[in-house]
């Protein structure tokens, strides 16, 4: 067994739910903390110091990072998230984490010595299944989500993100942006599973273990409350009704037809139904719509055209515009990784959002390492990638680290 | 303030949901057990006899309901029941329990005796809000639901009702068909507030505040069980998508058109979506289907239509066919309960299931009066009617007794 099946057998069973074989691993959770426990006893194992910033996201250091700042050599932060989506895959996130403990433990085997400091990040609340914000931790970081509201942010059972930090054992008075951490970050490099299957398709269909990653598509999530009133199911009249479900049918077909039509995709995922009883028509029914595509203004008019459709007014509640990562690092990064035959690693772009692009759009260096998905199955407990394919990213995690530090 | 308030002040604010203002009381709840307590405390001030049966359905008697069996002459029973849907109204259910005690105080105030035992029956679990049966506690009494299936039957906690009655401290292990108890019930008459403006329309729109009830329409709840593939909302293209999101929408548009092509009623007011999250095309969706109208036939070509849209199977979850309460004791109450002018008092169907309508269905006479409902609106905290129409259903009740015991 290599270091890295070790690793990754350490991580199987934390918040996998044995109904369904998806992972439930949720910020501010028991689960949540024993995750970070495993990183912090991994970082230790390797004699790494662990720094908690300010928004919840743990940094395991190799080397100072703080003489690094003053020396004018910020650090080489390699890493990714553990949490996951409702019933998500095992490699979303974790890939990326394994896959940078798994790299240094090879490069200091082979007795490498970096002329910076090495660091291995595990991003909090990076899908926001819990309290509705995707890369939480990263936003609260770089100040690009206000502390004051999420502490404000509540989950499904109404319980705060300040409560649930509190029970967690943190303090959300100390949460906000933190100066600090970013500086001692000279360049970030995410690795992360493929979600879709341009790494299967690359090189005429010969494929690719690894690719880089050329962009981050623009992306939002929208609420959409649709109003109705509560009514007896039996004893209502058709005409007499003003039943929301049948808003909820329009923007679903919407959704569809609009991202269709205007080359995007979207999706509604998420649903509460009120009072939500068989023999009641619903007085109110809430729908999150996930949209995304290459062309902002088209991702725009997919949300607008469900919103006319269903007669509201979507409410934003988050929007990423598009995000390149810095393109001579990809291109330095494509070239180095380069296949046998000397053709450069696949660059692709991504509709997922990542703390790689948050991080990117506070002006830090940032590339993104993708590693081969057979099926392109993501967010669901079928999630795969092939052993081999894994190792392939941590010897190409290493062979980036010998490069940049 | 009369009685009737008094005793209707007392459970105002029993499981009130204040930010909705509507009603949560579920089955085998502490709200449950509140009411059930405020049940046997009402009972015991008048003296009553309070009586559990095998069902967990309470009843109080006013004389000696076995001896009476024995005499050949069975009781006459009042009464309805106390849970709710999710935010439901103040009125159905309660109105009819706090009803018959008003009823038999302002009886035995005026001196009367009944010639028969008169009793006050509270079923349990009326709604099925909680474990997804209607009428549960007065279909396990007639045996019309299995008890080996009732105590399986799960929330959506994935609790039981087995351990839901064991909590609650009853033992499930009793729970089954109680020929005892309903050998007692010579008739039973249960008071309702309306669920439409039937009343409203009455004499030619002048209304009444009392009726009495000719029917209950067929009705049943089916299960559809709406199945895809989960998959990453961002980076999964529309034409590689399983989305089971798409069939709710047909299903939804569906029931309603198939509802007005066969002059049925069908709504889907439940829904369960896997995995949930807002970047997660769902793996799975589960909707409840609610269907009734005056002809079975109609009634399953709306659910068959569905199901045929939806690509579906529905599953059906409840089914009760129409029922006719009995003919001459409905004939003789609306002649008792005539107005001023000696019209008889409305008889109108409902398409709202009763436990009065389970009891009728295991061969005892029973009979149902209405009051009216200003606006129709039921199932919803919205829900209404005037104290002066309630404390006509108070009287009616009380002439109802005269005549009967």
């Amino acid at each position: 067994m290599t270091g890295f099946e070790q690793l990754w057998a350490e991580l199987a069973d934390v918040g996998r739910e044995p109904s369904t074989g998806g992972y439930r691993r949720f910020a501010w959770t028991g689960v949540d903390a024993a995750l970070r426990e495993w990183f912090v006893a991994a970082a230790r194992q390797r004699g790494l110091d662990v720094v908690t910033d300010r928004a919840g996201n743990l940094w395991a250091w190799w080397g100072d990072p703080d003489a690094a700042v003053t020396d004018g050599r910020p650090g080489l932060v390699l890493g990714s998230h553990l949490d996951s989506v409702p019933d998500g895959g095992a490699y979303d996130g974790p890939l990326g984490v394994v896959s940078a403990f798994a790299a240094l433990d090879a490069l200091r085997a082979a007795g490498f010595e970096p002329r910076r400091p090495v660091g291995v990040a595990c991003f909090g609340d990076e899908e926001g299944a819990r309290f509705g914000i995707a890369c939480g931790g990263s936003r609260i970081l770089t100040g690009d989500l206000d502390a004051d509201r999420a502490r404000a942010l509540t989950d499904a059972d109404g319980i705060s993100m300040a409560e649930a930090m509190r029970t967690a054992g943190y303090d959300p008075g100390q949460l906000g942006p933190d100066d600090e951490a970013l500086r001692r970050v000279g360049t970030f490099v995410e690795l992360h599973v493929e979600q879709g299957r341009g790494l299967v398709a690359a090189h005429d269909g010969a494929g690719a273990a690894v690719g880089v990653a050329s962009s981050i598509w623009p992306h939002g999530r929208w609420r959409l409350d649709l109003c109705g009133r509560a009514d007896h199911a039996g004893t209502t009249r058709l005409v007499d009704r003003d039943d929301p479900m049948l808003a909820l049918a329009t923007a679903v077909q919407t959704a569809r037809s609009a991202a269709e039509r205007h080359d995007a995709v979207a999706t509604i995922g998420k649903l509460r139904v009120e009072p939500g009883g068989v023999n009641a028509i619903p007085s109110a029914v809430t729908a999150w719509l996930d949209a995304r595509g290459p062309v902002p203004d088209d991702v725009r008019a997919v949300v607008a055209d469900v919103g006319t459709a269903a007669g509201v007014t979507p409410a934003e509640e988050s929007w990423s515009p598009p995000m390149h990562f810095d393109e001579p690092l990809r291109d330095r990064l494509a070239t180095l990784l380069a296949g046998p035959g000397g053709t450069a690693a696949p660059v692709l772009a991504t509709g997922a959002g990542h703390d790689a692009g948050i991080l990117s759009a506070a002006g830090i260096p940032t590339a993104m390492l993708f590693v081969r998905n057979p099926t392109g199955v993501s967010h669901s407990p079928a999630e795969h990638a092939e052993t081999d394919d894994c190792l392939a990213g941590v010897a190409a995690l290493a062979r980036v680290v010998e490069e940049l530090a």
